[in-house]
């Protein structure tokens, strides 16, 4: 393999005075660990792959200026990389990229070119640009330096010990990454030798992956679909190779399933995620594991975009909790005789307890859930 | 004082096993750490109190029902803790509660009674059940144990050595709470010495505490802000004697900062606060620091009022960041000759490293802003 869990390893170390860790947090009501990448620089994890290839870049000594083709976050993540180490960033973009993404872009400074409606488009430009003009072509997702800096990411979540880590799919780079970085070989660097089953997500009518990975390369049609992040027609051949190698298992998740992840998350944990950062998530529920960690892994989502689906989509109730034992209010109220109510600090200004109830205290034992 | 910095550690040290830290973010574009309390169980800050009033209650040998009125994150908080600890909860709530908070509170078992237009008709009410059925009244901020469990979010803030924390003020429980916790007498305790600044943010209009931090104790009238958790008309006796010791400012926000806030906050840092949330951040706009952290106390907000907010709201583009210095395309590009230019992998393929430009190395060494 070209890369490798070395190299995801010395990615770490490279990002490490740049980009700090982002948080993990457990949605209760989907039982599942979130790996919050929207919190990243830039809104997403992007930044991870094009920060590490600008380091390793220079580390060869390759100064010359970069260009990309991306479907928004890859540009957003170089143009902020290319900001903080003094490097010209030029990136094309499909003419349908999200608004905030482009402004994302120009706000580092970086060049911004639209071309074309998907990211095969806009990357043949950025390839005649680069022979053109001799610029250092950067892919979005199948190169090595890129791979190994979102394997970042795996390292962050090994210490979660999770039995199951789902990753969103587009060009397959953060999957591969992630796979590098917790699969054996890169664990036992890490003092973890748990099995740790890693499965992508995907949208259905745009899993070029999942049909790559088992042998079906009949192109796929040109779809729209909310998780613009992963809407890549032909994968990479290294990811491809990686995934090949070390993927368990992909799941197709429907647009509306994607819908409903992505407003739940909004409604019930406060996070906003963009259609390829709730994608994992929404496959999380086809997934089995005790301790399921979902990359969210982005959250640069169009405003327009975001308040249609909070007006439209009504998400299904959560489920209920367990109910508890519990002393029902009627059997418990006449056990507090009327004396000893006092509105406000009654609990502080009267020392003596209140007569504790008889009936069912072993049911007063916390629990946790 | 009937609350210190001990009842704080000692809430710390009770709430460990219920409730695990919250994350604190660095917001780049506003220059501010954040401590998303919007990610702390029941979507706000509010839990830690209620949790923290239930278990010292158990510790006193109370094991009454407990019934609190409260604007909606107070009732969810104690729902919550409740459910937890086996204990009946009833809660008295305005008849314009938002319809997520009221969802959140029968999520987890608990009574919901809708009651008046605002906190102080629900406070009546529930006064009146609690003196009629012998229930525990417990005060959604002007209780000592509310206070001392709000104080652990200062606790966990201190960590970040902050020179300014800035907290929304409705009733002044977690105002109270967190200059308990932060002000020397406790920071000795948790070897931290230097001086924080705790400044509090109020809506315009429904600024009874500033009102009577300056003595001023003329009845506020009745308004409909964004920010429904902080609207108390009547502060809390304890959090205001606390408030007047400690409390070192108070900034009066308006509700068209807040509305931009709310929605910059959803945008750039994918972070849904409710209108009280994005209360504090709004104030630190106006206040000088080196360091500063905002509570973002909540994140409750109705899918429909954000959704209004998020189409109507177009906030400013954030400031450009600061130019580096930087090696023009222009200039940069002929450097490298046209031999090198190797789309995809060329940075793997061929280790020997293309010519380096001869004329601004010095540039490109990372600096961190």
């Amino acid at each position: 393999m070209m890369v490798g869990a070395a190299d995801v390893l010395a990615a770490q170390a490279r990002l490490r005075p740049h980009l700090p860790a982002t948080p993990l947090h457990h949605a209760e009501r989907f039982g599942c660990w979130l790996k919050l990448e929207n919190f990243q620089r830039t809104g997403s994890y992007k930044v991870r792959g094009a920060m590490n290839a600008l380091l390793a870049g220079r580390e060869r000594g390759d100064l010359r200026p970069v260009i990309a083709a991306s479907a928004g976050n890859h540009a957003q993540g170089l143009a902020w990389a290319g900001y903080r180490l003094g490097v010209p960033v030029i990136t094309v973009m499909p003419c349908n990229a999200p608004q905030t993404k482009i402004a994302g872009v120009t706000h580092w400074g970086a060049t911004v070119r639209l071309h074309g409606q998907h990211y095969e488009d806009a990357r043949r430009f950025a390839t005649e640009l680069a022979d053109r003009h001799g610029y250092r072509l950067l892919s979005a997702f199948d190169d090595p330096d890129v791979i190994a800096g979102q394997g970042t990411v795996g390292l962050e979540i090994a210490s979660l010990v999770p039995d199951v880590v789902m990753v969103p799919i587009g060009g397959g780079g953060l999957a591969a990454g992630v796979c590098l970085a917790l699969k054996p070989a890169c664990l036992a660097a890490i003092k973890q030798t748990r099995g740790i089953r890693i499965v992508g997500a995907q949208v259905e009518g745009v899993d070029a992956m999942a049909r790559a990975l088992r042998g079906d390369r009949s192109p796929v049609a040109q779809v729209t679909t909310l998780a613009d992040g992963v809407n890549v027609r032909a994968p990479g051949r290294i990811t491809e190779q990686v995934l090949h190698d070390l993927l368990d298992d992909i799941v197709i998740v429907r647009e509306a399933e994607l819908r409903e992840t992505l407003v739940r998350l909004a409604l019930e944990e406060h996070v906003i995620a963009e259609g390829a950062g709730a994608l994992a998530l929404a496959a999380g529920r086809r997934v089995p594991g005790r301790r399921k960690c979902a990359v969210v892994s982005g959250g640069n989502i169009d405003a327009a975009v975001l308040a249609d689906l909070l007006s439209r989509v009504r998400p299904r109730a959560p489920r209920r909790p367990r109910r508890r034992r519990r002393v029902e209010p009627s059997t418990a109220t006449p056990v507090v005789s009327k004396a000893t109510q006092k509105p406000g600090l009654h609990a502080v200004e009267v020392p003596a307890p209140s007569r504790p109830s008889t009936k069912a205290p072993k049911a007063r034992v916390p629990e946790i859930v």
